[in-house]
């Protein structure tokens, strides 16, 4: 039986660059981190180590440096765009090229009660994504955004019960628990035109909100409704995927240390966590792309 | 248009544990992390918080913590398969269940020249992995077994010449590098009838045996030739996934350090890096499972 | 000769607490990593194995716990101190206690455009820290405060210039640079009698408004000019510990791809870095405590 | 009353080399990680940021290069000596350099049953570490070696009784647990006239050996030993230096489960962690360098 190539696709990972613009003696700073793939038409040099068809990564390197410099660097779903049509121009046994973006958040000193010109500092764990998928062919481009790294976490108004036992089953019900999650979110778009920025806040709004807002019953539920109020807020979004781990606060039993146990002090556990992941989707909506987004 | 719930699944994550057996004074250990995963008919719990189908994350790590106790662990490809078949049966809503299982190598230590009995040093960076998916129906299971954290070097016998070069293109090209990487691979099986502990070690001893004798053109090249490997030395493999970094070695010019530059002293870049990933298959093999192995 | 045992300590290490205050439906959390550790008179465990001095970590675990559950947490730098304290009272054998506090910060959710009640998002990278050294004899307590994480850039008043140059420098002097840390303050306090919230407020705000305007001739001027600044500000505060690793962004040349240099473009290194430490403080301050802060 | 500058040092931290040695076909790899830091007269560029006294950390990087390069790396507390005193004679206002020298271990795949002359495979998560301490003055200069992050664990052979119990003591006695660490050691040399491949070796063998032979009643008594071990297998070695983090192993009871709990499955515990910190020296050691090794 023959032994066949399958998937494939390579790139450079991780390009972490600092993008200044001045104007006026006020700074501007993008703090990016940027992952480019390709994948096509690659039999060549798998099979037969022949590179004549692979565009290097140290070029796909300066590709990113090339597009941050040239023009304006715009919203990162844009430059996620611009870079995976680069790409594909750019190399032509290259069908697919699919590009990811992480944006890392400063904000400005504020010296003296002022908004500094040129100093920062970084703010929030979180990062802001961005991905776009290339193919060849016309009209065949896809965008998504999303943010990881998201912690939130509310002391009541979280519940878990009514689950199902088995012989195995030692878990206690509870109406009142602390449920605490690091989100990973991102959300496909069924069009192009749209306003990249105001749509990233009123999703990100949306994910808050309703994690604060929603009387939680489990974190599927939850998960279900922060997917939902994303594609309510924004009609150019089709699809959201979250990931929520379930950051468990395990109540300490103070009794054995004479205290009474209010519920008031709570062991943060590392691991084992519980992954609650799951898709909200338009119905209908267009298909995503061929590449993993 | 109605929003609906796509995709899902949820579990527990990373239980990590400890198994000892004791045999007439000379223990035995395993160190296992296990990643639980459901999914089926979870509509409800989504959509109105109705717990009623879902089986705790909870109940999943005592079913990890119960198996790991019962009987004799085996090889982590056979508690994988274990674990994932009492997932399913224990949750009528499921419809699959994926068991990965990561096992963290210790070994003996020598003590005045004897192996001592209960007493161990970790090696190695290096974790074998398993991973399990049971479908509800006859005959659907599936096994993969792999590695991740295989950290190969080789300071000859790899160039990278002929590649494309468009107008961003800077690269030099080379017939002398040194080639590194830290490999993640994942293999599935076409069957469950496997000597599991001499399936993995063959296969593991074909990658590293292959990166270190395959004449390089390109990391491309070696992933196809590491993965060729593994299926021409064992049979029960249908399909080898690999995911190779390229860990940049840069020659350090020492020219301007009043040394002759002989290609001795290279810094070992962190970022960013090249990102290989690729598939190699047996034509005609059967399909893999519903969910990402 | 004789082997002797020289200096030693234990403690618990990394205790992680949730601690939830409600009044009247508005919740507040404290979210705190603590660690212990005791020395004193502990030759006879170390020897002999003879554990009839030694308070369990254990236990130094359940103190944490309790003293988050008994009283009003307040500011860190108090919990650091009654927690030495207790510790030192609690074990006869111990000679002095230290215990670091560090906090992880999360802001209010706003929902429907205002704060929510009991709901919360975690803010920021950087962890407040505290310190307290406790030693049996009156008078001898100390406390320290600080931070981790802060990380800090400027994209200009930063030169490079007039250094030393021996027969390996390469180095170009620069009149405008990117310069950029992470840093990590530790400063010490001359009396106890102190308004923990606003002294780190102002400490915090001297180090981050010092940065910004600073014109930096060096890194090692930059870490003086803060350190003096918070000792201006506070006058309770004896003595600043900074560690400032010189974030390295360096400009990407963008000549070989047919564009201007202007600048624009940074390449952000993670590996090597420089590494600049320094103490400033007042002459004549009342001395520190035995144990390293 | 004046602010002054206290103690400060600077330095380039981890730079990161791999040196390779070709001799008739055959290569020799080694893989390090060196930290440089100086001190001695920088008031300068601390109170008036005039640099004229400082090398820049990025000369200091290139002379860890040009010594890689230059001469056989030898082992590394040479290696770390050498560069030392390249720092001192090459910077007059340094009083003394320190140097830390990671060695990141790799070893030869075998490939058709035999030692492959330029292919690696990494081993181990521990690094050998060496330190010097050069002081300008005439005989003084320092070594230390040791290693990072190896993780030793017993099963059985390990006792926590008799400690003291205080009001909040809840932890029960046990004559049998499993005894986990990731030893940091340190040990500092009398003389710089060693043998220091085989002192390394015979250093670890008695830590090894040690933690796996000793009956523990507590982990400060195999500390102890662990230290004595060295002492007196090594006379060229002054006084040792261990962090033994104590990695909690947790009975996981399964009598909730139907099972009998035969302590055959442990929960490994991430967080909190006890730790215990000690010194063993030779009574009468002479006394080590100024600044901490």
């Amino acid at each position: 039986v023959a032994i066949v190539l399958g998937d494939n696709r390579y790139g450079k990972a991780e390009t972490h660059l600092l993008r200044v613009t001045r104007r006026d003696g006020v700074h501007e700073i993008r703090d990016l981190t940027v992952t480019t793939s390709l994948s096509g038409d690659f039999d060549a040099v798998h099979l037969r180590g022949d590179n004549s068809a692979v565009l290097p990564t140290d070029s796909q390197k300066n590709a990113v440096h090339a597009l941050a410099a040239e023009a304006h660097v715009g919203e990162i779903e844009q430059f996620a765009l611009r870079l995976a049509r680069h790409l594909v121009a750019a190399s032509p046994a290259t069908r697919r090229a699919r590009v990811q973006v992480d944006e890392q958040p400063w904000e400005r000193i504020a010296a003296d009660g002022r908004p500094h010109p040129h100093a920062f500092a970084r703010t929030g764990r979180e990062r802001r994504q961005a991905m776009a998928v290339v193919d060849g062919a016309p009209g065949r481009e896809w965008a998504a955004a999303g943010l990881t790294g998201l912690e939130l976490l509310k002391t009541t108004g979280s519940e878990f019960r009514g689950f199902l036992r088995d012989r195995l089953t030692t878990l206690k019900e509870t109406d009142d628990r602390v449920m605490a999650t690091a989100a990973t979110a991102r959300w496909r778009f069924s069009t192009l035109d749209v306003d990249w920025a105001q749509s990233f806040a009123a999703a990100r709004r949306a994910l808050v909100e309703t994690f604060a807002t929603l009387h939680s019953r489990s974190l599927q539920q939850t998960l279900y409704e922060m997917g939902r109020a994303v594609l309510e807020a924004r009609r150019e979004i089709a699809e959201v995927r979250l990931s929520l781990p379930n950051r468990h606060h395990l109540a300490v039993d103070l009794t054995p240390l004479g205290l009474a146990s209010a519920g008031e002090v709570f062991h943060v556990a590392d691991r084992p966590y519980g992954l609650i992941e799951g898709t909200v989707l338009r119905e209908g909506a267009p298909e995503g792309p061929p590449l993993d987004w």
